[in-house]
């Protein structure tokens, strides 16, 4: 009977890539993000991020639907301010991410350089010339 | 003036990361394809990345519409096959995102780990405590 790990037998399905997180835009603000525990303000995200307002928008309404970020209305001077910040879940779901994608990275790496081949593609592949 | 270089203005906007391969289903066909240069049959790769006949199919379009991905009908034996197989061009293509995908693990990693902060950041964010 086969293994019922799917891991085993797709060694390429890479599940552990959070589509929350794996979009490229949101990936690019979690990154900003995880690095300022104060938060980041809309206007200077979106420059880091080279977004429109209301892609930045979209996007942070993802991530807070799925608590990930926190987006605060305050005011600076008498000036309003919305500040954006990752939550400690956040975080900690955005280096479980960052743990899979290291390992896709190494993976491909050492394939394309003809260094390993993962267990599972040896294994599963008919042997054929 | 400020610097028309986006990857300056910008530093976590990662253009690079090409739309077409990021794709996490796409990423683990092109992560298959890549170390077979005689190519993986529909049915391997089906169960190489855990995808439905209609997803693999999905993705493979997208593929050979870029021309990245080859999907040539053959026979083994008396019964029909579809070989799958990268191309020169998607092979080289896919190495290029790699590298972007490389950066993104190692700039988020320093940024985790508090080891640096990207020029970008430091320069753009406003000097506030």
């Amino acid at each position: 009977m086969p293994s019922e790990d799917p891991s085993m037998e797709s060694p390429f399905a890479y599940e552990g890539l959070d589509r929350v997180i794996h979009e490229r835009a949101r990936l690019g603000i979690l990154t900003s993000l995880a690095t300022r525990k104060k938060g980041v303000s809309f206007g200077d995200l979106k420059q880091l991020c080279n977004l429109t307002d209301g892609n930045l928008n979209r996007h942070l309404k993802v991530l807070e639907e799925e608590k990930m970020v926190q987006v605060i209305k305050t005011t600076a001077g008498n000036r309003p301010q919305t500040i954006c910040r990752i939550t400690p879940a956040g975080r900690a779901r955005f280096m479980e991410y960052l743990t899979t994608l290291e390992k896709v990275v190494k993976d491909a790496a050492a394939l394309m350089e003809g260094k390993s081949t993962p267990e599972g593609l040896k294994a599963l592949l008919p042997q054929k010339s």
